[in-house]
């Protein structure tokens, strides 16, 4: 109990409640106190660093119980003061470019180097796998043993948005405990890039060069969300045609327009296996952030992602209770059959459902 | 009369109301047929070509009145089993391109060729101007006076959304009036670019050859958009750089993956002013066509974008019945400032909004 006389929350321990209240509602307030207490203790361990404590919170928040998702909300509450103090980096790339060799090299630089690295993860295909990226530990042998880094497979979750969600709050989980380097690699599913993208500061996109399939299986949209394109295995016999991919990355990069931030996309190249190129990524990241945060749009870019997700998350709410009531599901096929067959337009169609849902 | 008789929706005029019936229901009976005898001399008009008849179609769903709004309706689903034959060309590119030349030689060029032609302008900025573009007829001169072409500067409308649904719907009455290749323009502000290009078949993108800042002004994702970039100006001593431009651009096009319909966008030039590459884009836009129209993909992605508009419908309504709620609008301004101070995360902010709207 020493632990929790810390907090603000316990001040009223010293009252018990009287004899003449309801059996009921003394027991409540003691279920009560124990969650606060037990969430007290976990978040005390987790400010302090304890990567396990870490572990454990993010358990909390990835559980689909609701008295456990209770806790994990009254632990986020506890984090947020101590969240934001971050860089935090997305990376993406198709199978096959190296993303776990990278990031072990990357990651492990940056933890040498006195940094404290989390590596978290984004695959909504991970649902029945368990963590289809990053769940191979192995992979990252090193990284996962020093005593500087965090690494967590990406959460399961039955869409997006719910895999999203945890992430974002584990992203916070992480910065309470103290990782002031967060890689949250996507594994390029749906619509994951754009997701990571819209979690993280700064966007790298892992390319390979090849004759001439440079760009093969990179879905449209993704070159412009990138912040660097960094063309790994740039060795021995691939070192050449690295070089030919930069320049070539480099021409069409230069006939997107600057970014709303102002931030010209970069190209480099870097061996994760021969470990070259990696302190320039790490030179450009922090150029970067200097950069955007002398301008203020480093924090600029973060309330507009928090208003992003607040305003995506009430959206994606109002659509799921439409199209998931009763009435809607019943009417909708019907609606997209006359709508095929030009029997009505995309707006009476849309406005005849809305008004029986209104009326419902 | 002898019109209305030509109508399944005037089945009954030989029935008139008992003397029994209320006043005002006869009233209103009388209205309403009154209403459909004069949508449907106004269809049977359009439906013959006649392009006064059009105009005065337009001018309906373009009316902010509900009662004339309920006769465009009511012409709109007399159009439908007419519309929908015909291909729907999106042109954008910025200022100063030579939107208005190319338009009018490319458009007088379909309309010299037996082309039925209509020229519309999706442009959100118009509400105060009344058609900033296309507004002046008088750059089209020749275009405007032949019997082949329609010209209509863009309705104007409080959101882009609202210019967007009337456009759409004047897409209809136009193919209905026998136009058959539509040419719809875009100033490019906003999203007005992504708007066209969700309600055409072929996006095409004018550029102009320059010092290195070929794509200055053009905002990203417009790029990908494109299935056609036509550099526009290619005469003179202007014909070198464009051919360099048209390199560049195609080596640009390169590398982004093909489009879902397995088109990959070309790179051609032109000079609207010397007619000389006129021909080229229409015989582009033709093998375009018969290639979509082959594999069935011309068809597919017009269902596609009305489902999209369908569900672009219904969803901009839940969310501006949601922000415009009054208790919304008093207690969104609260999250949003503890979002930016971190002491929430956007998804409790979201759920407490939620939670109270639902018990509102």
């Amino acid at each position: 109990m020493s632990l929790s006389k810390k907090s603000a929350l316990n001040e009223s321990e010293g009252q018990r409640p009287s004899t003449g209240v309801n059996a009921n509602i003394a027991k409540k307030i003691r279920a009560s106190r124990k969650k606060e207490v037990s969430v007290e203790k976990l978040f005390e361990e987790l400010i302090n660093g304890n990567k396990s404590a870490l572990s454990r919170a993010i358990t909390l928040i990835e559980s689909t119980n609701p008295a456990v998702q209770e806790k994990g909300e009254l632990l986020i509450e506890k984090c947020l003061p101590h969240a934001n103090r971050s860089i935090r980096i997305g990376i993406t790339g198709v199978p096959g470019v190296g993303k776990s060799t990278f990031i072990e090299a990357f990651g492990g630089f940056l933890a040498d180097s006195g940094k404290k690295v989390a590596v978290l993860a984004v695959d909504p295909t991970s649902t029945v796998s368990r963590g289809s990226i990053l769940g191979d530990k192995t992979r990252m042998e090193t990284l996962v043993s020093h005593e500087n880094a965090f690494i967590r497979p990406s959460p399961s979750g039955d869409s997006l948005g719910g895999v999203a969600k945890k992430t974002r709050e584990t992203i916070i989980l992480c910065e309470a405990a103290g990782f002031d380097t967060l890689l949250i690699e996507t594994v390029g599913v749906g619509q994951s890039e754009t997701t990571v993208h819209s979690m993280t500061d700064f966007f790298l996109l892992l390319k390979l060069a090849g004759a001439g399939d440079e760009l093969q299986g990179i879905k449209r949209g993704i070159m412009e969300m990138a912040d660097a394109i960094v063309i790994n295995k740039a060795d021995g016999e691939n070192l050449k045609p690295a070089q030919k991919a930069r320049a070539e990355f480099r021409r069409a990069l230069h006939l997107y327009p600057a970014k709303d931030s102002g931030w010209q996309p970069k190209v480099l190249l870097c061996s994760a296996l021969e470990k070259t190129g990696i302190t320039e990524v790490w030179n450009l990241i922090s150029e970067y952030k200097k950069s955007l945060k002398e301008s203020g749009e480093f924090d600029s870019k973060r309330h507009q992602q928090n208003k992003f997700w607040m305003l995506q998350t009430i959206e994606e709410h109002l659509k799921s209770r439409f199209y998931n009531h009763p009435e809607i599901k019943k009417l909708l096929p019907a609606q997209l059959e006359a709508l095929d067959k030009n029997e009505t337009t995309p707006f009476q169609a849309a406005d005849f459902l809305l008004k029986k849902y209104r009326s419902l």
